[in-house]
């Protein structure tokens, strides 16, 4: 298995440093082959701009996701993006790791997606969800976080996790047609003991070896929309 | 009322920066104030980081958000965060105006949260919600999307829009203890015709001009929390 772990913290010493050398050492000790995308490390770009182009099939006005196609077909698009579009390729399984972010990824790894997840390989017209570019590739999240566990579930103070990292599981890994596995949250990790955050650790040692065994996040499929993208069968 | 308008689309001619010009005619013809933060033209640093504090309280290993509090207080926070802070100081209505990436904003504008709503002014310990920083101010999100209003909804390919940008309405501006406004959701914007299109902006115009009777989003109550923020009576 080849896994791509796109990692996002700005110091190389945190717990979530930690968790990435942690999915490093299982899957390597397990025989597969990891590449790490360090966005700190890597001085990674965020901003999705005209200049991801090299020639542009429209220079007045640029509409990303087209140049995004015409560029890739062409070959003229940014060789940061180019670069990080052969790794996923390449892997079989993709972890986003990072510390929560105001409910979400940090911008530098949201400017990841906005850049390398480009229209006509990741998704394009009707093809996402179960029809999405990376069907068949496996993707999860591993996030840490300041907030207890009990201030996330159904009658928590922030409602479901599911439901705040909709945005990412949903609307953009599964909308690409990974099939994504249960993310995994490490809560209170400023607030804890070494003690505890080794106890982390080992969960996650385990989580990953086991990781044929996760539970992956249900979407929708395609078939149960008409071509238009309306439901089939009304729910009852 | 003083309004700034966060603003984040690459293209001075895109129907988002049409929204936007359209909420600064509205407001500025009404009397009230507007400020736009432009973030592309601003070319604006989405990417929290240690770079960010003068003096660091610790200089070995960064906690951003200790470093927020401290830099806040000691004024020795980047200039330009400092300049974004004022500006949301100053007004009662922050609007954020972009076209929808991955059901989210794009990063240049998740960096402007990540490095602008800072630790201990923005929220802190037990100050979220109804006890956040930005309580008595308003806020609202103003989305262009590629997507049919017919494919978000209960029953709809995507959910619901509201979930799907519940990290930003709920997590991020209802964290701070803004009162926020339902979202205004343009849809189809590349596939439209420029007729459909201003009626997208007559209406934003119509919207915008009675916003004092536009409905606001529903958020917890910290008083039906206890200390530890635990539910007082759990739903049944």
């Amino acid at each position: 298995m080849n896994v791509l772990i796109v990692h996002a913290h700005y110091e190389q010493e945190s717990f979530s440093s930690a968790l990435m050398h942690c999915a490093v050492d299982v899957f390597e000790s397990g025989g597969h082959e990891v590449q790490v995308s360090d966005l700190y490390k890597m001085n990674w770009n965020p901003v999705a701009s005209a200049s991801d182009f090299g020639e542009r099939e429209h220079s007045e006005y640029c509409v990303y996701a087209l140049e995004q196609r015409k560029a890739c077909q062409a070959g003229t698009i940014a060789r940061d993006i180019a670069g990080e579009i052969e790794k996923v390729k390449w892997c079989d399984l993709l972890i986003f790791n990072f510390p929560m972010f105001w409910c979400s990824a940090p911008a530098i790894l949201k400017g990841w997606i906005d850049r390398v997840f480009v229209s006509g390989l990741f998704y394009g017209g009707t093809r996402f969800y179960d029809r999405g570019g990376m069907t068949g590739k496996r993707a999860m999240v591993t996030l840490t976080l300041g907030g207890r566990d009990h201030m996330f579930g159904k009658d928590a103070i922030h409602g479901e996790l599911d439901v705040m990292l909709r945005h990412l599981v949903r609307g953009t890994l599964g909308y690409c047609g990974f099939e994504v596995l249960k993310p995994f949250a490490a809560y209170h990790v400023p607030y804890i003991s070494d003690e505890e955050r080794g106890v982390i650790l080992d969960d996650y040692r385990i989580a990953l070896r086991d990781i044929a065994a996760r539970q992956s996040v249900d979407f929708p499929r395609l078939s149960d929309f008409d071509e238009a993208m309306r439901p089939l069968r009304p729910s009852v």
